[in-house]
């Protein structure tokens, strides 16, 4: 143990100089992520497709990096952030619904099973979604966005789910776009969900979010136009749903992609297997004491085939345990 | 006559003082619009959304602005450009497709008819554009889209297609993304087919063009990960589908649009309907020398319930032949 701790300290000391020697500006921008490997290839990939001259110099209009959301920039434990705002839905919704009270699976949420809303399967999330996500215009459901986010707390932490986020990652997306990237969220999460807040959060415009999509509807209500939300899904925005959300999107293939589960896995490598310099990062939950560790197998966020393939690939790969002063600001 | 003239004359130097008084540069910046109403409609709400302290004030990240292509950009008579492009790869195709000679409505598009595009219906489209906008990767096909219009000439003016977009928009897109606008097409129109040169065109980017949009499928050809065109609909973007469009890849009303036909009158109604100073603008086909004379029945970018309604709404109406002092910059 020693013996490592000795090396992994002469790495870092040698790593640290090394990325001064580049950029003492770009260290100082990344202050949560310790001096090391993983610090490093970030700072090198930047400093190597923005330095004019580089063999891998990429324009400023090309500097397309994506970002899953649940996992990657936030806390995805015990459960997925929109699944909690699910439940509250269900809840200020019941009294309009007298039979949820017995009707699966509205009933086991309303005894406060947070687990219930998966135990019924896919067509019984359909069913919560339906009931939660659609039936009123994109306005009243940004607006109950809004409302919940600005007092829902984290059942753990007591924090503000907008308080659950990762400060590395959030310095991560700062330090991107100083450097002219354009930084997008490509998430499996609800793209009407994420809006009303990435703004305020991470900096990130609705127009670059990109995440599941349900079905819309041009109407007219009250004598003015809005649009319903239906309850059709136009884009499964996770695993292969992915890369065509992104093409969809933004209509170039990114040059530096960030997830931290298999249902990032083609993102990446729709990434990384573009011509010229590319990056690719999987965040890695190592740290049981301040966030939680998971990775193959678990029931949220599974990181499996996209460990086998980041080691095959040489991707850089996140211990959020080593490489991380700072998990939360508010620790 | 004469007394018309006079009118229209002391109009114009009334209009050009005033604009001039407000901002010699804004006149400045769109010198093929002629000094009047319509010029002085879109320099007064440019100035009262960006001028600091005005009660009409909006911040740069809400200034959306949305434009249609077809008709409003670039012009779409005797039919459309996508169509032009379309029988071109038929034509290139059909080596591979022996049978197409006696298959309507290939056999028409082969033998030269244009117009054999349309005349098989809906079905008929639907059947051309699966088999010349499917089964190929995006790349395979942006490339075919820039090979195709590297060198295809309009036939009526033997012009580049890209040479026929309208001189003033072109100053009207700069004129707005000098006041801090995002500009956005949102186009009835492919959208494969518009990213390949919509940038270098009018300076804007893939991320900012929405089209009618197919499925894509994440596939491995050749080793290589793709993305392979399918034949399905998942956006057909016009008339309600713009508003739909809109909200799915931007997620805010735009303050001002732009369009030509009563295929754009929902995105108009969508922009002009939002709270605080917007701006809604046709362009009416007047002018049969320049360009083409066309709105009520036309066979292309009909133009009748949008020109009541602006008439209605009070949305400014461009007079092609009386507004601009140019159309084609070739002229």
């Amino acid at each position: 143990m020693i013996t490592i701790s000795r090396r992994v300290a002469m790495t870092v000391a040698a790593t640290a100089t090394f990325a001064f020697a580049t950029s003492s500006w770009a260290a100082d921008s990344l202050p949560s992520w310790k001096d090391g490997a993983t610090k490093q290839s970030i700072v090198q990939f930047v400093e190597a497709v923005t330095t004019q001259g580089s063999p891998d110099f990429v324009p400023v209009p090309e500097r397309i990096a994506t970002f899953d959301n649940d996992g990657t920039l936030w806390a995805e434990q015990p459960i997925y952030t929109q699944i909690f705002f699910l439940v509250d839905r269900v809840k200020a919704m019941a009294p309009q619904h007298p039979e949820w009270k017995t009707q699966e699976p509205f009933a086991s949420v309303l005894k406060g099973d947070v687990r219930g809303v998966t135990a019924g399967g896919e067509a019984g999330v359909a069913a919560l979604l339906t009931a939660t996500h659609s039936g009123m215009t994109t306005d009243e459901f940004s607006r109950s966005v809004s409302d919940w986010i600005a007092t829902a707390k984290h059942p753990k932490t007591g924090q503000p789910f907008t308080a659950m986020v990762y400060q590395p990652m959030l310095e991560l997306l700062d330090y991107l776009r100083a450097n002219g990237f354009k930084t997008y969220i490509v998430s499996g999460g609800g793209i009407e969900f994420m809006r009303p807040w990435t703004e305020k959060v991470y900096g990130i415009p609705p127009e670059q979010v990109i995440g599941s999509t349900g079905g819309l509807k041009f109407d007219m209500q009250d004598g003015k136009y809005v649009l319903h939300k239906l309850p059709n899904i136009v884009l499964n925005d996770d695993k292969d749903g992915k890369p065509v959300g992104i093409q969809r999107h933004i209509g170039r293939r990114p040059i530096a992609a960030f997830g931290n589960s298999d249902g990032d896995l083609q993102m990446l490598q729709w990434t990384c297997s573009g011509s010229g310099r590319r990056f690719c990062l999987y965040v890695h939950h190592t740290d049981g004491a301040r966030e939680w560790a998971y990775d193959r197998g678990s029931h949220i966020g599974a990181l499996g085939k996209g460990l086998d393939e980041a080691k095959l690939r040489g991707w850089t790969v996140v211990d959020m345990k080593d490489d991380w002063n700072k998990v939360f600001a508010f620790e």
